[in-house]
């Protein structure tokens, strides 16, 4: 099945709004094992709406529409789709009555133009908008079908999740599964060495991404039904899934959430002295709902006298420098005595230029255990070309690991 | 002058990667008046390729092309553009030494597959590449020019900046320049409202959008010369930079920078004492290259005895609810004595669901200041619906607009 996704609105023409709708579905048509061929973006422009509509129809089997089908003057989609299939609009029903609901519901007074949304091409079939007020459209010509959703991001993947892509995995007899693992500590070139056997594999196929100083690999399988997919996945799951100490979550699992879960598992607690990140760890243990069980807090202690009085750094441990293996260790053992917590996380580095080039994007971490022996240190030379953003997340993203490894002996 | 853009790479077809050169040349076509009409994006397919090339040369009189234009088997883009001009293919020498050059330079060896890149269709213009050893090139077909350029977005930018956007300026006669204009603490409505007598002007123009928990006017004005453009622009640029207290900085600058910025003019520093927000606001301040100078550090007192403890909070004071304006005002305090700074901002709230529904989301935010007056807080209900980590960076984003407004009395 070949695919056109067409993107329709003058804003994702002047650079205003990132078309994430266009990445998010062509993430999901290869999740669901269909060719996307062609994306094209026009404006809010009726002559050229038309011939993009009629091209995509023409040359693809499945048109996904997005943008278009609000109330306003430069909605124009549905009228378009009308003119490219020579249908004339007919008002919905069952369309006025979920409009006129809606509005009545929110005591919110209904425009006029509102009552543009219930008109649609004769036969098309309805989508239903579990968020909103516009429904989209299914309309088939040819060879060709093509499903129109609105631009408003939550509302597309809203209609897509529940309607068009069971939709069409049923019409297509098979269904494809897929879960994205997530490993960090370990490069991507490496990986992909190690689980090179199963790269060929092609039910299911397994693919290495790159992420955020992590590594992805994605596994999906075809069937004629989820549960066989599953299945043919499982045995390739188990063997990826004990690739250890670097594999540490599928899917939407963040690496915070997956060092919270030992944590929670251990009943034991969490705090920070961080120097270059500067609260940025401590703050990413909190994006976790629930952190507050194990996250005690922190200090951030950017000036040098911050780690003397409030951490308790001794002038014989700052003799190493304030970037050194001893100072993040001390930073370490002070967040757990300070804080009261069972392990301590020590960070200090320079994020931007230091004070000669080599140093540029130097960093020291360290992790202090309730055993109460020394901390473990690992130094990373992030090099003084990237920006100090991501300096400082690649470093948090290297303490989370380390604590991992930690909380797994 | 009508324009497309033309990007070329499976890798954006399989959502492996968002297209964020649409977007970039979206918005600098934009700033300087042209209007893209068409944004395509095919696989690296010859027959696609080809068509998508020949409509767009077609169609449009500037077609941008991204993507293609490396060394290995599927970077197809030169070739694609040669047949579909009718032209042969031919070894640009001044190439081929700048591609030997930038392997000896860096030590590596060069692959066979390298001198590729050292072919060009006859009448192609070649377009220089400071960063890397893939050129672009420009020909042209009809009324119709058509410029390619590599994907990798930084050798596209600094092709682009450097090369492309001036030669489109000089030959349209015309040069566009804008300013991006940032306010904080005024909703978008009243700012337009404000402005709204700037709103009608077509040269310059002003234009609002919504960004991050503030929001942006954008100034551009068109003229024969930069200077000319500038002159249009200066005294609407001096009306709405006296926009205060809410007008903070232009185009790059971030709000923590322009507090930085304030704190080094008066020799003054800062500290945080963070509870809901766990570092964020700390690590906000960090990003600022020197951020040293002013930046003392904070204290993470997630939990409710790290107030106690390390801030040195109060029963009496703790007993308003950890979630109140005297914690926040004694948080802010607490971050001036403990860390020895001049200011001191507290944040205490429920960034992810509290223990009734309405307070979900509600967050207080104090400063302190050198006088040793009575601190200043402010309340903010961002509501239970919106992800913690919004929360947690609306938070930031009020508690350094709080801290502009005292820095600036």
């Amino acid at each position: 099945m070949r695919a056109e996704v067409l993107c329709i609105g003058t804003e994702l023409l002047i650079g205003q709004v990132v078309n994430t709708n266009a990445t998010y579905l062509a993430k999901e048509l290869a999740a669901i094992g269909v060719d996307l061929l062609w994306v094209t973006t026009v404006g809010d422009n009726p002559a050229r709406m038309d011939a993009a509509i009629a091209t995509a129809l023409d040359r693809a089997d499945l048109v996904l529409v997005t943008g278009g089908l609000g109330p306003t003057a430069d909605d124009l989609t549905v009228e378009a789709v009308a003119r490219v299939l020579g249908e004339p609009m007919a008002e919905r029903p069952e369309v006025r009555a979920h409009i006129e609901g809606w509005f009545r519901e929110r005591n919110r007074p209904l425009a006029p133009s509102n009552y543009k949304q219930t008109l649609f091409p004769t036969s098309a079939e309805l989508i239903p908008n579990p968020t909103g007020t516009a429904y989209g459209l299914r309309v088939r010509k040819g060879h060709s079908q093509l499903m129109a959703f609105p631009g408003v991001p939550m509302e597309l993947r809203a209609m897509w999740t529940s309607w068009a892509r069971p939709q069409i995995e049923r019409e297509s007899g098979s269904t494809l599964r897929s879960v994205l693992l997530r490993y960090v500590g370990i490069g991507e070139a490496l990986l992909a060495e190690r689980v090179a056997h199963l790269l060929e594999g092609s039910n299911p196929t397994v693919a290495p991404y790159a992420g955020d100083w992590e590594v992805h690999l994605r596994v999906s399988a075809k069937a004629a039904t989820a549960a066989e997919a599953d299945a043919l996945m499982a045995p390739v799951l188990a063997e990826l899934r004990a690739i250890q100490p670097y594999y540490y979550g599928s899917d939407d699992v963040t690496l915070a959430a997956a060092v919270g879960q030992l944590l929670r598992a251990r009943g034991e607690t969490v705090a920070t002295a961080e120097s270059c990140t500067s609260g940025l760890l401590a703050s990413r243990f909190t994006d976790v709902p629930k952190s507050s069980d194990y996250m005690r807090g922190g200090v951030v202690a950017y000036a040098t006298d911050v780690k003397q009085d409030l951490l308790g750094l001794s002038e014989d441990v700052l003799a190493h420098g304030v970037v050194s293996e001893p100072v993040a260790s001390a930073l370490a053992q002070a967040a757990r005595r300070v804080l009261k917590s069972d392990w301590g996380v020590g960070i200090t580095g320079w994020a931007g230029s230091a004070p000669t080039p080599e140093d540029s994007g130097l960093v020291w971490i360290a992790v202090a255990g309730p055993a109460g022996a020394a901390a473990v240190a690992e130094l990373q030379r992030f090099g003084g070309a990237i920006p100090r953003e991501t300096v400082k997340y690649r470093a948090t993203q290297t303490a989370l690991a380390l604590l991992r490894r930690q909380l797994m002996t």
